[in-house]
């Protein structure tokens, strides 16, 4: 790889503070796999990649989804979580014991993710380990860098996506195990949800979590029905995310709840832990009439949250698009459920979408020297309007995404290389 | 123009029950303007247009957009309503009395219309009646067919948008005129909204709507503050529906009321005045936060519901994608105001994107024998997924709704003519 070279082009990406720094025609110089700095005069002696006139971004980060169910994106869409999982997200996820089946599958799904705005990801596969190996040397090779996790299911799930408790663990340590040959695309602990963990498993879970300091992810708070059955389940606990906690996943090492759309003033609390990263899924919770999540009242406390697709709850890969869905669904809540909770802003959905996601990888997301240089080139070329000279380049940004969101990006960088 | 020929492909339509009927492999018959049938067996004797495996649809229609917005459609998102209007809407608005920018303009905005899946719709153009020609000519050249109304506003709006009530008149009559050299594009009455026109100006258009038979189009029910705000203006009036029915407004003739986000339940039972056709535009109503329309109880009172982008509340020009968003409100109105108000369904949806507005004009937005032969072309070949054998045309269909809606679509002809 060359040791320095530029990207050239209008330059954004969100700050600490959530606002949004914008530098025209500009360089971003590239050391290695890291962001150097960006500058307004033409760098000496290294390549310049030339997007003059494209929008230049941090690559987005995509907190939760489901590869196994990317088939099916944009499908089935008439009905709820429960019925939606036992009609066609479990008898789908059956066919990955077939590697062939797999192959297909998830060569169509790495191909179009590697088309999205998308640089990281925190991904769910399925039970099945050789499947799911197969998915992380595909990523690998595309060049991408994030987590795909094995899903646990040891019980109140079909015959074929039901593991004996032993070989869920055993098969668990053996991906870890196979996991090592990837430099890019490394484990993460994945029971499903508690009604499809039994206690002794997630508690097995969170001690090899431990162990091996590897993060976990999981889904909470996400529809009614699934609040009441876990409860029914773990009778003993305060609620959701206390049953998590009971099991020893509560952010006992850096953690992904996925939805968060129910959580009461206690779980609120809970959220605080800063192990703990809400991926907000927007269209999934509109698609499976599970509600808005409030996002606003967790950006006040502090919590982490970042977004994310949630396919195939959510039908596009695009996390701009998440960005503007989640703006839409803000201004709902606030005029439908809480006039005092304001709507989210552009500014503030970019930063969910780029720094608050990438700060889950470490330092990504962001252009501030010495972030890993995850780059996305935007063209809107075929946006016309008389306007497009007056506005600023966080203009032009919210104008993509509203307009353009989807469409397969120019260009994609991760960690310093060109991957598309 | 050829007297007969054949569309081939895969034809979908929705019928007067709302559900889909599906033709894989067929032939669309046209004779003249007009749809003359469907067949499995290719035609003897005519022009085959083949779209083999793409999706046969009748062109959507849009009941509501305002044209001169296009230009920041995606823009300004961060604000509500009469803000919005204040800041963003009456100033550009107001650089259509110049027709070097009008001219500018809309060429960008009629350019992307013929690329959506739009063939009919009911469009707000500015109070500048050469202007609004000027549109009118232009949609005209590229073949579509529908309404263009020039805005009237007397009172509460700036200046440089406040019309003299006589030149309101007078400006709207010779508008009516001038829009006689067409052929397909037709004038509509179309006061702003109740808090921009004098009951004087209201009370003449509707004389001139009587008079000359012509149709309106105006807003209703949008925003909460918009409400009090008509509450105030017409204390006398019963609600903002009874305000308009007070000003000979009220379907007398055939007449659109845009969003209807907040009906009283008296204002529900005026809405089944068969000539009033609810024009539902649910991003709009997300990006402004309005609200979301009971457009279930709609339906269930069989008032006329037909969908609408409201450019540039809605940021979009694409009625599939309207037809998506429609579905996911009314997931949320389920969930978050009134469970017993089921979710919408793709089918339903897709009927009020096609026949159901279609309806407005006409025999058109159907495959029925003898309806208008307006007919749009879409190519889902970017879409990969391994079920894509398995799925019928419907579902075929949802899959490009929910993943590509606002492409520019492969083909499209309006009463038997290509357009594109």
């Amino acid at each position: 790889m060359e040791e320095r070279f530029a990207i050239f082009g209008d330059i954004l990406y969100a700050d600490e503070d959530m606002e949004i720094r914008e530098f025209k025609d500009s360089y971003l110089i590239v050391n290695g796999t890291k962001v150097s700095g960006i500058q307004r005069s033409r760098p000496n002696g290294m390549v310049v990649h030339d997007y003059g006139g494209m929008l230049v971004i941090p690559g987005l980060t995509d907190l939760h989804l489901h590869a196994p169910q990317y088939q099916f994106a944009g499908l089935f869409m008439d009905e709820e979580l429960l019925q939606w999982l036992e009609r066609h997200t479990f008898p789908e996820e059956g066919r990955y014991a077939d590697l062939d089946y797999a192959k297909k599958a998830y060569s169509i799904f790495t191909s179009d993710l590697l088309k999205s705005e998308t640089t990281r990801f925190s991904i769910f596969a399925t039970i099945h380990k050789d499947a799911s190996l197969m998915l992380s040397q595909m990523l690998e090779e595309k060049g991408f860098s994030g987590y795909v996790g094995k899903v646990n299911m040891d019980m109140n799930s079909p015959d074929y996506l039901c593991e004996d408790t032993r070989d869920s663990i055993e098969s668990t340590l053996s991906y870890i195990e196979g996991m090592k040959r990837f430099e890019n695309i490394r484990p993460i602990i994945t029971p499903r949800f508690i009604p499809s963990c039994s206690p002794g498993l997630l508690k097995e879970l969170a001690g090899i979590s431990k162990e091996k300091g590897l993060p976990v992810q999981s889904h909470l708070d996400e529809n009614l029905s699934e609040i009441e059955w876990v409860k029914e389940l773990v009778p003993e606990s305060r609620n959701y995310s206390d049953a998590y906690r009971m099991m020893g996943l509560w952010g006992e090492e850096k953690t992904i709840m996925a939805h968060v759309v129910w959580p009461d003033d206690e779980e609120m609390n809970m959220l605080e832990n800063r192990n703990i990263f809400v991926a907000h899924s927007p269209s999934s919770n509109s698609n499976l009439s599970s509600g808005i999540a409030p996002i606003r009242k967790m950006l006040e406390r502090r919590i982490n949250v970042a977004l994310a697709t949630d396919v195939a709850g959510g039908s596009s890969l695009s996390i701009l698009r998440m960005a503007t869905h989640a703006i839409e669904v803000s201004k709902l809540y606030h005029r439908l459920v809480d006039e005092k909770s304001r709507p989210l802003t552009f500014r503030e959905a970019f930063y969910m979408a780029s720094l608050g996601g990438g700060r889950f990888f470490g330092s990504t997301g962001s252009f501030i020297p010495g972030y890993d240089a995850d780059v996305v080139v935007l063209d809107s070329s075929s946006i016309h309007t008389t306007l497009y000279d007056e506005i600023s380049l966080a203009e032009r940004l919210e104008l993509y995404a509203y307009r353009c969101a989807g469409r397969p990006v120019a260009a994609k960088f991760i960690k310093g290389r060109k991957v598309l």
